[in-house]
């Protein structure tokens, strides 16, 4: 296995992958293909560790192929273009995200919503366009079509940045979808980790007022001094939670855990939106006597097109927003994503690539 | 109690009451306010049964106060106008739905959504603007704030469009507020009864491609024939469902009882819209992966405001919709009810209300 991977392709690679259903993480030599003519070859220099890596990696949704190399919050420098590259040069910083391919024709392909194309790449872990198998960011270097290549902001940090490429778009899509980036707009934010933390971020750069739901009450004043929310609800309080009804225009919903719905949606207004980012194992339950009444709704939304990033990566650079990090050496990456699992970061590990990943 | 209601108002008023939870109705003698300065009083001439007429008769809600009288669908002529009454005059012919009474000035009143209010006051079984019950349409008169009067349209049927003053306007609004009313759209219907025939004939009038879901094969030939919808699906046949998958924009679900929602959730395109109408006893089920990945919704819709209620019969009336009517005295209510339980109507009771109900 090990010596096809090497051989599939004509350039040689090196990263981190996991290996079986422990998920554990260990260095692995491979390739990457030659550059194509619309590729874009780049050093990875940093690269966000998202927890759906974690779940990828221990084949949680039993889909994984093994050995494979998570990553999909990608920072890098340029290195080659191919020959009929338009958007980017050598030496360009760029960033990749959870997608490196897709149809590019159908209905949603050509409104830029490559994230809700039936045929889309994700950036690692299923078959490429070639039928060999995606890798990602955990390694040295990745080629990818530019059309999936972002222009990295000029003052946008490498490091702290890098995770607005899954985390931020997340976040940025459904609040402007849903019409809830109006400045007065009230929304909810639920869950205060990697992606919540941004999405209290991106609604207060949109001009909302912005209440957190956690059930840990630690992260008050975090939430408050930390991130400039507006308000704190412990939602394992009946009395807060009862208090709060009726009041949000919409909800962005981050937690993966099981949890119940009913008292979000007591807390939206006539009209409002309910999103769901986070996947919990188990299916949601939902009075239908809840929606009718007000009107409400419950949708879901993943990431974000590449029109949509690209100007999600603008707006972070010029309202100042990065994701809070834990900068780390590539061999702490096993012991990152336990600690991930315990909710014991403050938001995002952040791998520090270029400067750790030791090439054999 | 009987004679409380015959005395706390001026007005002598007579109909037919559901008095404890076996939902039976009879005659009662009760009473109407003076017409009021911004009053209407009208002659009620029929009466659409509603499937909610029998679940508060039964009092399956929890919060019905007997006596009741039901009755929501209501077209009468004008017999007396209060002196500040500017819509309407003696003779005309009106419609009142399922409200008559909201605060007219919170944030949902104000833009026309009266249905939403929180103060709402239901058209029978809850306590007025003064404190006594609302009573409903199966009676002689109403007399009813003018807001919450309907001008009736000059070519519309008065018996065949009561119904569209609940069926109709729950299926209409969803359909405008969720943006399913473009020519062209790709809109389901599940459920072929009192809401679901009419949902079928406002999506044609729209200009949508109408795709009926029903588990009752024999309605195939009146869905396709009857109502000119465009495709039939069994809901009970995996491979037909799995067909459809992908291919709706929006689905109206008009079935309160409980069903799976995953199958139709899978008929939607991304971005596509289910909207439920009908209340299912248990809550429902959903998978947030379903939502995620296509960014699809679930809503709930109910009614609609007074300027879309009017704002739909104009509609109607232009277009010839009507609802499919089986029109009976008011006597044979109760045996209309049980039938309505048993789907054996197709698809709506109206009662003939001047006809048939005799005063004492």
């Amino acid at each position: 296995m090990a010596s096809s991977l090497e051989s599939e392709h004509p350039i040689k690679a090196y990263g981190y992958a996991a290996r079986d259903t422990s998920g554990v993480l260990s260095p692995l030599t491979f390739s990457r293909r030659a550059t194509g003519e619309k590729d874009v070859r780049f050093k990875v220099l940093y690269c966000g560790i998202c927890h759906s890596d974690s779940v990828f990696a221990k084949n949680e949704w039993g889909i994984t192929k093994y050995p494979v190399i998570p990553g999909h919050e990608i920072v890098g420098v340029v290195t080659e273009v191919g020959s009929k590259v338009e958007k980017f040069k050598v030496g360009d910083k760029v960033g990749v995200g959870c997608l490196v391919g897709s149809c590019r024709s159908c209905q949603n392909c050509t409104v830029d919503y490559e994230q809700y194309c039936p045929k889309q790449i994700f950036t690692y872990g299923v078959p490429d366009a070639d039928g060999t198998q995606t890798h990602g960011g955990y390694s040295d270097h990745m080629v990818t079509d530019e059309h999936f290549v972002l222009r990295w902001p000029e003052n946008l940090p490498l490091d702290s940045g890098a995770p607005l490429l899954c985390a931020g778009i997340t976040t940025y899509s459904p609040l402007r979808y849903f019409g809830l980036d109006k400045p007065g707009t009230k929304v909810g934010v639920v869950g205060l980790g990697g992606l919540g933390h941004v999405a209290v971020k991106m609604a207060k750069a949109f001009g909302a007022e912005v209440t957190v739901f956690s059930t840990s009450v630690a992260k008050k004043q975090e939430a408050i001094e930390g991130l400039k929310a507006d308000h704190f609800i412990n939602s394992k309080d009946p009395e807060q939670m009862q208090a709060a009804m009726g009041t949000l225009d919409g909800i962005i919903d981050t937690v993966s855990g099981n949890h119940p719905i009913a008292p979000l949606l007591n807390a939206l207004t006539a009209h409002g939106k309910l999103i769901l980012v986070g996947i919990p194992e188990k299916p949601i339950e939902v009075a239908a006597f809840s929606l009718i009444m007000g009107r409400k709704l419950i949708a879901g939304s993943n990431t974000g097109g590449l029109k949509e990033t690209q100007e999600m990566l603008d707006f972070a650079a010029k309202h100042g927003i990065t994701s809070d990090i834990e900068l780390i050496p590539i061999d702490y990456v096993n012991t990152a994503m336990e600690r991930m699992l315990k909710s014991d970061v403050r938001y995002r590990f952040v791998i520090d690539v270029a400067n750790s990943l030791k090439t054999e």
